[in-house]
């Protein structure tokens, strides 16, 4: 380990600045083709093939296990830095002394068209909250969707918010940002993948479609739902009924309540 | 409105401070059997027999609909308040101008009982997040519960937080905190209550019980379930099924998942 291991004592050097852009900004992100993972428990969920770089602090080197968690980066750079230097690069208030720079593994539309003859796509139309994102992701993961399809709008999965609440997910469950919705809804009409839009004005109940057959279900934004655009292109409009005086459920909530039985008929 | 204004300037005014404490200390709340309500959309949730007293920012009253908004608290006190006096006050980061002191309507768990001949009650265990309980009494709405039953040590319905993330749904509900759980499952059962435990080693899946009959679920806490005590008071253990490497899911969703699974047969 000590072959490559990296010092770096002072907080303007240009890899530590690259870490912090590469947290706050999209547009870094998308330059680089990187992201960054803080955290022993993600680190070790990071494919050994999209590791680049890893920095670790001054007391996480003292652990005990440090040898042992960091075996996975042998033969990649490991930057050891001071702890106040450290704090400055993460966005956790608690950071645990390890942050991982990652390479992304963007997906084509024809990679998760192939993924499965019988697939389960959610889909999310400018959904903006960093929480409802990474809920959706895991509880996606756990349902057993084929992958998540994102309009560009929508929140950034490799934002540190959005990937700490995956709790891993990130990893294992294919996403994809498309360009326009409405035509990514009819292209996978054509390709015979009913799309169900999550809607308040839905006139079907959720749980009434044959999901065990091609399916998407499609959310909307937080606050707003969906595009007309976007629904007009949809097989059908579904809602999820309720009692009482509620006017909507929290967005991940009603993705998870649809992916659940999507799940649910596909175990009958 | 001019006849019940009262104006305050200073921020030690004593009636400022019983307001802080009551937003900042479960222990007040529950001695003085109030709790506060921040911001016009839970203002007007508030029903009249429970508010006591209000307090608006001074920017507040030059709105043009503020003799509308306030028309319920005809006959409260109605305090005004410097706008930096009102901010101190505020849990929220961008007040609307609008606070209530409300009494607090607990119940006893023969009222409870007495709502429905074929009840189904949402029950959890020292659950810790503010998110996660509101958005499971908002939720729980939707899916149309009979009531929620929460162990003591569940974070308080009544903090600002929970409040704020129920959406109004705190004051349609039933709800109520009870003393020793496994006593409270060992009851509904001895009432003909089937009470089913939200269990990772659950061996029957979660759609599998039939809940058209008299029935609950009980889910324990974020990070460490149900304890066994309880687990074992109830008829049986249930889970949700999990695809991937998903070791379990967001206990918001858990219960949401379960709870509409239990609409969704009641619909049927």
């Amino acid at each position: 380990m000590d072959k490559n291991l990296i010092c770096i004592t002072s907080a303007s050097n240009p890899r530590i600045r690259q870490v912090i852009q590469l947290q706050k900004k999209r547009r870094e992100r998308e330059a680089a083709g990187l992201f960054t993972a803080e955290g022993i428990r993600l680190f070790e969920e990071i494919p050994e093939e999209q590791l680049e770089q890893v920095f670790v602090s001054e007391s996480f080197l003292k652990r005990e296990d440090a040898e042992i968690i960091l075996e996975k980066a042998a033969g990649k750079e490991v930057i050891s830095v001071k702890d106040s230097v450290f704090a400055s690069m993460c966005d956790t208030q608690t950071p645990q002394g390890i942050l991982a720079v990652v390479r992304r593994r963007d997906r084509t539309m024809e990679e998760i068209l192939d993924l499965s003859e019988n697939p389960f796509f959610m889909m999310a139309e400018n959904l903006q909250d960093p929480g409802n994102l990474g809920t959706i992701l895991r509880t996606g993961e756990g349902a057993g969707i084929t992958a998540l399809i994102l309009s560009k709008g929508t929140v950034d999965m490799y934002s540190p918010k959005v990937i700490r609440s995956t709790m891993g997910s990130l990893f294992r469950v294919p996403f994809l940002y498309i360009e326009d919705m409405a035509e990514t809804v009819t292209a996978l009409r054509e390709r015979g993948v009913a799309v169900y839009a999550a809607h308040l004005e839905g006139s079907v109940p959720y749980d009434q479609p044959d999901y065990t057959r091609p399916s998407a279900i499609l959310i909307g934004n937080e606050g707003n739902g969906l595009t007309d655009r976007s629904a007009d292109a949809c097989t059908r409009r579904v809602r999820i009924p309720m009692e009482g005086a509620v006017e909507s459920l929290n967005a991940a909530m009603s993705a998870g309540i649809f992916m659940y039985e999507v799940h649910r008929q596909r175990s009958l």
